[in-house]
């Protein structure tokens, strides 16, 4: 009995689509096997959530799952939460409202709670935005940065993205950044006006919806030819 | 007619398997959907990239792809074989040995070629071994870098780890990089050394295999504790 009670159970980081309401292309079916054993689902929307696990073909099983939101932060109540269904040797998963948990969203305190309790950590394989902007882009694969969101205020951006054409051209770094969509047009502009004229940026737009947009030019090039990206969900990235 | 051979192929890139025989839970199926017009697949090794299409269901179609190595470069030749695919309006995808294509593998210059000729490059989901260790470690996944190898010699890697530490503690950034498996313990080792004892590092050990291991100290801890990392696929993440 005491050898069972010293099981823990395990953290399964599920990935969720970027808004494509067919998981087929993005989403490995055999992920759903995981949630046999699971528990507690810690989400950002419960609604969003529950629309992946639908989408999993685990429509019969929902009631077996508590679902813990994670939009006020994880605090000692949701940190708790996960010790103790861990302890006990239930399993627990992680699903943000967009591909991959952990990764420029919640869930890493989470995480960080796993592993102090010795708990094993399963992550599973899906979109993530990141990953396919710079698979896209063409650029240095071998070397790059996510800065996640750049300042909010123009002045700071603008110095920031100085540093960041820095590293581009000095230690061939990639540079990738992402922006919420109402400000896209801003960022685009202080891209264009505080890069080198030969910089490249690649912008990726919807990736993996029907309307996904992914080009790249220099920042000449854009001058010339310039997309309405406000509103849209974009990803940059610059190289050289 | 004009306007029919105005229309480019696509480029699709298709994640492989990190080495796991079950692709269930790391490749979504419906990529398999992807190939209905591809005519030629750039890829690595013929074998792996052969495998992963069959574990596809495409066996039956594998007679209509041409596989062309990129084991020998990007050369002219290979660059020519993707423009005038795209232009005839076939379709084309690059399948790397293992995880995503031109992320820490070949395949980007593959990339420029399209967005130079104006053609589509569709990117897919899929494992990377990167985004599951960092999702994983439960390090800051909204500012990271990912850095490839280190150098092979031994002072100059000491130095490259010395700078990536202090990166982690001024500038909050997880650090990340790679090894080939059987310089593991040299890189782990220099690790140990070189890193401020209160550094925390992550170990990633065959992502999506049977014997995955994914393990979080700080140096301190390893030095206590050293696991055996020979010869394995290792991926190294470290932070505060």
């Amino acid at each position: 009995m005491k050898l069972f009670m010293n099981v823990k159970g395990r953290l399964f980081l599920v990935p969720n689509t970027l808004g494509s309401e067919d998981i087929g292309k993005s989403i490995p079916q055999g992920i759903a096997d995981s949630f046999e054993n699971v528990s507690v689902i810690f989400v950002e929307h419960e609604k969003v959530a529950r629309r992946l696990l639908i989408q999993l073909g685990l429509k019969a099983h929902l009631d077996q799952f508590e679902l813990v939101s994670m939009k006020q932060g994880i605090n000692k109540d949701v940190g708790n939460k996960l010790t103790s269904t861990l302890n006990q040797g239930k399993d627990a998963a992680i699903i943000s409202d967009a591909g991959c948990p952990a990764i420029a969203d919640p869930g890493n305190e989470l995480v960080q709670i796993a592993h102090r309790i010795g708990a094993r950590v399963i992550p599973h394989s899906g979109p993530s935005s990141i990953l396919l902007a710079l698979m896209a882009s063409g650029f240095n694969g071998q070397q790059f940065a996510f800065h996640g969101y750049l300042s909010k205020d123009s002045s700071s951006r603008k110095n920031q993205i100085r540093v960041l054409d820095k590293r581009v051209h000095q230690n061939s770094q990639t540079q990738i950044f992402i922006e919420t969509p109402y400000r896209n047009q801003h960022v685009f502009s202080d891209l264009l006006s505080e890069c080198q004229k030969k910089t490249k940026i690649c912008l990726a737009v919807n990736l993996t919806m029907e309307d996904e947009w992914i080009a790249v030019n220099d920042v000449e090039g854009w001058k010339k030819n310039r997309p309405d990206i406000q509103k849209k969900q974009c990803i940059y990235l610059i190289y050289k």
